[in-house]
């Protein structure tokens, strides 16, 4: 089945203790995109500025991904995100956000995209997200990314865009500051119980937590590395993995999920060992594959 | 393969969001004792005081525990800990310590005990579990836990410690400490290093990680539950399930090792639903085993 991703395509500032990098491609639907075109075709939909670096799209060319939804705007210019890692690097400390062309209207989804069976909502306003969505006619899965600043200030945007959308994606944080509840199996169950068919709670280092409808829970550790050296992309390159798998396999069934889920995780595991997408240079789904493998067997006992 | 294990027998004072028990069983000797006793015989050695409640010790009658190691002190006190947890409860907060009989002379290993095959040196200054380990005459496995004090204080005499034993049990921000290592694999490879079989880093709600001295890792997530009521003893109880299960089998290869970190991560998910050691009047190794399963099925992707 066909997915379709709306989100950011972005230059990003990086720095960690393995590094820094001033100006890279970055963006959410960027890391989806690559990340999902190792299982599936993919249909990019976003919007860029005049100042973005015509050679930054080279990541695109060869890969099943179509890029008719990525609108470069004249006048405009595009999303930039400055930011750090420190220590453990699980967090990132933006240093600088210029919105840019994300504060301006958001993209259209072309007329050919509109039937994608798979849609995977970005991190953007949740008000955003649903006009993005209702424009696709009858998707079989909606899954949206969401974080602190939605849940704080546009909660009840979030509450209505969730009537729409089959599962959410967030962080352990932003899953404990969404619900109110401390202990995070309680809480996938609260934000599960608003509607949706599972949610995937996000923990960095320490892997996935999945709940779905029926009340399965499953947890998948991070895919144990010391190569780490840029984490920037990897809760996207994970959705990317893991909606790329389901859109493959067109199945939403729990065995499906979990393979899915653990797809998402080899996918994240890969791209944070470089810089930006860098990573992509050289890996590819055979990389993928050696490492689904590797947590497979790791996790049989 | 027979199993001593030296730790404290205590009077705990705890608090969690869901009640609080004014003076409780606990103590690290105790929750090992307990979790590692449906899986093997275990020899306990401690030391309470005279105010040490007898009707406390019923918790060791009809289980296999031989407790002739343990030395009650006229004059003595016993060792108390008052805590408190609070939000996510990955963290005690200690209100009151009272070392009592801890600050006294370790107990003596009596001569029945000192051929135990398997070793548990509870949390405690590394001297002092230096100091018992040397009265065991020649054990397959000895396995040592710590804590950031003795990292911070006595650090030589842990490393000295790490010389005669097989393996250490660690949580994670104390194998950060301990290394210096901000990434959890590296910290763990690197305590590896200096010397043992193989390391367990305890990361509370997100399991444990397990290093060998071949490189391999295994990285477990925590049983998901939401009916946590008290955490206390839980990585007491993780060790009692992983030592019971490895002496039980009496194999140290790696497929055992995964095994007894799962059973380990049943055990203390267990104890963790009530307060002090209540759990365990009506959980059994039937409770343990239909967990197994379920950790087990949930792995498999």
């Amino acid at each position: 089945m066909s997915l379709l991703v709306t989100g950011t395509v972005a230059i990003d500032s990086v720095k960690t203790p393995f590094g820094q990098r001033e100006t890279c491609l970055g963006g959410s639907a960027t890391y989806f995109s690559v990340a999902a075109s190792h299982f599936t075709p993919v249909c990019l939909v976003g919007a860029i500025g005049e100042d973005f670096p015509e050679d930054y799209l080279k990541i695109f060319t060869g890969r099943p991904i179509d890029t008719t939804g990525l609108e470069r705007r004249s006048g405009s210019l595009t999303f930039r995100w400055k930011g750090s890692y420190a220590g453990a690097m699980n967090e990132a400390k933006t240093l600088e956000t210029r919105l840019n062309i994300v504060a301006e209207a958001p993209p259209v989804i072309p007329e050919k995209f509109r039937d994608a069976g798979f849609v995977f909502l970005a991190n953007t306003a949740p008000a955003v997200q649903l006009t993005l969505l209702q424009q696709v006619k009858n998707p079989t899965l909606s899954v949206a990314d969401t974080m602190n600043f939605w849940i704080q200030n546009t909660r009840d945007d979030l509450l209505e865009l969730i009537e729409y959308i089959d599962a959410l994606v967030l962080n352990d944080a932003e899953a404990r500051m969404f619900t109110g509840a401390d202990n995070l199996v309680a809480a996938a169950r609260q934000i599960v119980q608003m509607g949706l068919k599972f949610v995937v709670v996000k923990k960095g280092e320490h892997g996935v937590l999945l709940m779905t409808e029926e009340n399965q829970a499953f947890v998948l550790p991070a895919f144990p590395t010391d190569a780490v050296k840029d984490p920037t992309g990897a809760g996207d390159s994970f959705a990317g993995g893991m909606m790329g798998c389901l859109a493959a396999q067109n199945s939403l069934d729990l065995p499906t999920l979990k393979k899915a889920l653990a797809y998402g995780t080899c996918v994240a595991s890969l791209v944070i060992e470089d810089f930006s997408l860098d990573r992509w240079q050289i890996a590819g789904r055979p990389d993928i594959e050696q490492r689904y493998r590797q947590l497979k067997d790791m996790m049989q006992f």
